[in-house]
């Protein structure tokens, strides 16, 4: 008998977004005439811009050329890419980081589940409280946790409550762990961690040797300039740090599949004997051995992202959601709703209305209102009692759903 | 402290790719001049297909259009692809499998490294001797095996030697293991496994309680149509067998990643407890949380191979490489080199000349020949004293490369 990971059954249900999917396909087949608008699962909905249509075409011709083929790519990723990164993500910010620090992937939600491997089995970890469910089922699946209790968390795990009290910024925890996942922009929440704050999470992480795992996914919708995008902004970062960034949102790469994950050199483990061990040479062998790189189509798409045009056209991309997102915090605010984020991020995280709870709250607004958001319940039980709205969709449909909203629940 | 993954200090040296290209690179470097011809890595050398160009064209202009746009795909692939496969690399040889069985993915190697995951961290297996480094290498990082002695085997695998005697197709272990690894057409040895050794295989699987992880990577260069291509045309193998496929060698996707795994819904394995579970719903919940779905435009570059184009084109490459084995076979036959596959496989498994080890030969190889083969001892212990050469080259730089191999060894 081939014993299974018997972690997986410790594991809510399924995956939060499969789940909404299953409820809004049911929704639909017995609602053909619905025309249903989706600010649920987060994906974008403007076409690529033109610059990377114009490079991934080029590239397409090149395969189909002796001279031009690529085959295996190099594992972390090309130069073109690397450099391109180094120059406009961080030195652009004052940061200098390696080639040899950067290793391109197929996206920010592989390389935050996978992180963990690298790390012992019986590492503890924190996470904040509402948190993007990744995190915390890949190390369930891991069995770095007990089983769920009845509010859905895992024994085991540190959860930090991102509540209105604290900005649905949360200080890092009175005790030590070993791990900590940190998302600013924040998802689900929408909050914005301020330079002060992640301050105070690095001087707390070295105090305590503990890893950030910053998930910086979101760090283009940040709209103040004097907001950190870099963990590696803040002294000190480099010692206890690793950050994530994707292509996904800022350039609508959701179906084309980049991102890249940080590890500077400095960062360090131990193992039981109290060695130092360097991070970074760990994923370098787990990215050598369980991946093969990111098509090259799909990495000269990336590097059109930091050319003239690609930034321009991909910053008006950024800008159209975030007016969206500025249209659902007006709308829905001045119709009474209490409404969180969506200023530096694509997201609003919304109380829900007559103290529905977050499933109510999706059921209601799919059935009155036609419209899908993500409950916020769905994220962690400090997510119960708010749902998530994205901005990522047309201007029309942004519209149509906020006045659809204000119908559903109005008197 | 954060605790690392210690099993990752058991790792032997650095993967065996980019050892061999860190020892290429300081060849090229200390002698600029020399031309050096790569049949190492296996990398395909030939451009993409016409057929697969036009669809990659036509689904990145898709991609730039609001009507056309994808983002985040379905999670195991789009109907298009699964149904293609079905029907083209199942129906046609007489095997039915369901949509909800095919998980589309990034690569073989990413799924035969990631499949472990879902069974128990005491699962004990077997691997063929040599063997794809991935399958062993992953499972040591899953802390599945002691420390490696020696000879570079690892305390608690169960190794079966592949050598001449067996024909280079071992039989199944005397004792039962939890799962084993398969791989036919073979790499690195070239040889395939019949339907016979295939029977006996899945005989014993079912009558162990053994899950059967058949890799078929590279099934397109099978030459001989009664030969099986799917683990499924064997009777019971549903109920024993996951089986992966490939595009990167049948098609050149080495740059483009697309690869699929199938685990039939009759696949169980056990609990402590004894209780039966269905594997494919973990293989499911592991896909939907730690992967994204494979690419737009490469999933229709992916079915485009299925097209009748697609089909005629990639099937010409495959027949040009081929004939590179052949004349391999041929050219080095002729001058007394002893050799094994290469006629079902883009492999040529050399018994290396004057007693020499594997790296000794690979270093005379580079050195004196200026030609690039694969060590066979970096695949095991029992291929020390072979050496794997590869089809994957323009015709040209394989007649010149076994004209120099024959000048380099000749007296």
């Amino acid at each position: 008998m081939a014993r299974i990971n018997e972690n997986y059954r410790k594991l809510q249900a399924g995956y939060l977004f499969p789940e909404i999917g299953r409820r809004v396909r049911a929704f639909t087949e017995a609602n053909p005439g619905a025309e249903v608008i989706k600010l649920g699962i987060g994906d974008v909905t403007l076409p690529l811009v033109p610059a990377v249509v114009a490079a991934m075409h080029a590239a397409v011709d090149e395969l189909g050329t002796e001279a031009g083929f690529h085959g295996y790519g190099p594992e972390n990723g090309y130069d073109f890419l690397l450099d391109a990164i180094r120059e406009h993500d961080y030195r652009a910010r004052g940061v200098e980081i390696e080639a040899g620090e950067i290793f391109v992937s197929d996206g920010s939600k592989q390389d935050s589940g996978n992180i963990q491997e690298i790390f012992g089995s019986d590492c503890s970890f924190a996470v904040t409280d509402p948190v993007y469910p990744v995190y915390v089922d890949t190390n369930v699946m891991a069995g770095r946790t007990g089983a769920a209790g009845n509010d859905g968390r895992y024994a085991g795990i540190t959860y930090l409550e991102a509540t209105e009290a604290n900005h649905f910024c949360p200080d890092p925890p009175t005790g030590r762990v070993d791990l900590a996942y940190l998302c600013s922009p924040n998802n689900p929440t929408g909050a914005v961690t301020n330079r002060a704050s992640l301050e105070t999470w690095v001087a707390w992480a070295r105090a305590n040797d503990c890893v950030l795992i910053f998930d910086a996914a979101y760090d283009a919708f940040i709209q103040d300039p004097a907001l950190p995008r870099s963990i590696y902004e803040i002294e000190g970062a480099r010692e206890c740090a690793i950050e994530m960034r994707s292509f996904s949102k800022r350039a609508g790469f959701t179906g084309v599949r980049c991102a890249y994950t940080v590890i500077p050199h400095e960062l360090t483990g131990s193992t039981a004997g109290g060695d130092r061990v360097a991070i970074n040479p760990l994923w370098a062998r787990r990215h050598a051995t369980k991946f093969n790189s990111v098509p090259y189509v799909v990495q000269r798409a990336a590097a059109a992202v930091f050319g003239p045009e690609g930034r321009k056209q991909t910053g008006e991309q950024v800008a159209y959601y975030m007016a969206n997102a500025a249209r659902i915090r007006d709308g829905l605010g001045a119709a009474g709703f209490t409404l969180f984020g969506g200023e530096h991020a694509p997201y609003i995280w919304m109380r829900t209305p007559d103290g529905l709870s977050s499933w109510e709250c999706f059921d209601r607004l799919l059935e009155a209102a036609h419209v899908v958001a993500t409950p916020g319940a769905g994220f962690g039980a400090a997510g119960e009692g708010y749902i998530r709205i994205s901005a990522f969709n047309s201007r029309e449909n942004v519209e149509a759903a906020i006045g659809r909203i204000r119908d559903a629940f109005g008197d």
